[in-house]
């Protein structure tokens, strides 16, 4: 990348052609005027955004194409919102290599797909050398709200909590890519789009009162935020919460928790008891919720915290992770 | 700011309620859930995105904070948009200072209110020293398109070309700063939002074919593209095109040319003949269009250039600028 790829005038409009539009052409961004207009009304619309700074940009399972995608698209679905439509702002460091761009573009391209998303709008900026290292990718994005009333706020007393698959993939990948700690098995980051799972859950007709997926912070972050947002009491069972052996190991050599770690493409449940049973056939019908199953409950009473219950039935405290475990890890 | 600022954890949680939620408080930002529902419905949406990464952050006349949203927001507007809800995602280098973050945020709340305008989710990554120097922001922004056809392919022959006021005043101010040059006059950055000029030419029922905000690549590269897309030849008066004296100074020393410097607060339009005078009248009637002049025509036929006319009645073609002139001017 030169600088002045980002810089508005030919060598700008190069690139949008030769790899923007070759991969995310639709008509809106084709129009390429400075705002899309969407083809689409709504009247419950949800917007997000995110940005994606992910070290190194290529990881074992994806790269920070997919994830700016996938991240996105999973913070409007925990909504109960269909994604529909997406930004995409790159910021690249001069030098950056165009093939390396396009390959992540052409990533972002195929994990739209996956969830009908069109990318209708787009900015490129470079920066120097020495102002920035590597790339940033933000993503905003709309989508329609189907199902109302999802809220880190309305988990309630009984409800039954779901992992859709092993907690901290994406954290213990970079992680481990990071400290150059060659894993024996295939550990991958989990980094997927949502929607189809979710989707499913939400035709089961199962009574979801949250979903959120376990990001920066990890399981621990996101259950201690529903215990304080919701006022409730979450108990989960230490040995219930699926992790992989590769990142297990990883955990107790790094001496962190593999509830801290970020998952990128995992969805935890807060659901009616009585509906448990029916969210988790609706995700295990699914290969990416294959490995879901129950880790916890909301307690009838009790104080705002998250409790891990041990396989000798002792008890103690799930704190949320304090300061940043590694940046650049999403 | 520290890395863990941007962790997700305890302090993301007290960065959010301290600074951010302290100046955009407004019930969709407030929930804290990972989208935003918004309370609005809309036939017609228009959807953008840009980065700002302008060094230095804060300059004379605005800062990174105001330039990111008046940049969205006039993306928004010369399609014909009302603008509606902003995203905003913060990239901040470890160190850099809470209170000038607050600063910045103070100043995007400010510029969003002459919109009427919600920032209604956002998103904070704290990069490590050396990995990003100062701070990046993006802005997506979603409106109601309340005008039609508005294109850079729209523009034809017989047109009045106007600008809305002096035009590289924010660029001349970046280099300035940059290179250590002291105006004796007091030249600002122009940087504003544009929504309530435009508002006021599409209530004054001006047949409007173009409105765009010459950014990057200054008027040059602007009306450029809009010969090029609408195929059409557009002719300047070259003594018309308004240049602030500082600017004039500046650029001679430096040996750019003002229309090749980004405005950040300034319109072009194309507009019918027969309406231009209630297109000046509806600018000049607002402080911010006060400096509103007719700069140029679409010629009858000709080939998709721009054309510079001396006072001297000699003709040279304006071409867009190549390459970057300066990295980081927004």
């Amino acid at each position: 990348m030169l600088l002045a790829h980002g810089g508005g005038g030919e060598e700008t409009s190069t690139l949008i052609r030769e790899v923007f539009q070759k991969h995310f052409s639709n008509d809106a961004l084709n129009a390429l005027e400075d705002a899309a207009v969407l083809p689409w009304s709504a009247d419950r619309i949800a917007f997000t955004t995110d940005s994606f700074t992910v070290d190194p940009p290529f990881f074992r399972g994806g790269d920070i194409g997919k994830l700016a995608v996938a991240g996105t698209v999973n913070d409007l679905c925990v909504m109960g919102a269909k994604p529909r439509f997406l930004s995409a702002g790159f910021i690249i460091e001069e030098g950056f290599h165009v093939k390396a761009l396009e390959s992540i573009v052409r990533s972002m391209a195929q994990e739209a797909s996956l969830s009908a998303l069109t990318v209708a709008t787009g900015d490129t900026k470079v920066m120097p050398r020495g102002d920035l290292k590597g790339i940033v990718i933000n993503t905003a994005g709309v989508g329609e709200l189907v199902c109302d009333g999802l809220s880190a706020s309305a988990v309630a007393p009984g409800d039954t909590i779901i992992v859709s698959g092993t907690v901290g993939d994406h954290g213990a990948c970079i992680l481990a890519s990071r400290e150059g700690i060659d894993f024996q098995l295939d550990l991958e980051s989990d980094c997927a789009s949502l929607w189809p799972l979710v989707a499913n859950v939400l035709d089961a007709g199962a009574r979801v009162h949250a979903m959120r997926d376990p990001t920066r912070g990890g399981l621990a972050a996101l259950l201690n935020e529903w215990a304080r947002q919701s006022g409730v009491e979450i108990e989960v069972a230490e040995e219930a919460v699926p992790v992989h052996d590769a990142v297990r190991g990883a955990c107790e050599l790094l001496g962190i928790e593999p509830t801290h770690l970020a998952s990128e493409g995992r969805l935890v449940l807060a659901v009616h008891a009585a509906d448990a049973e029916a969210a988790l056939e609706a995700l295990q019908s699914q290969s990416a919720g294959a490995g879901s199953c129950i880790i916890g409950t909301v307690l009838a009473s009790g104080r705002p915290r998250v409790v891990l219950r041990s396989p000798y039935n002792t008890r103690r405290i799930m704190d949320p992770p304090s300061g940043e475990i590694l940046p650049r890890i999403c």
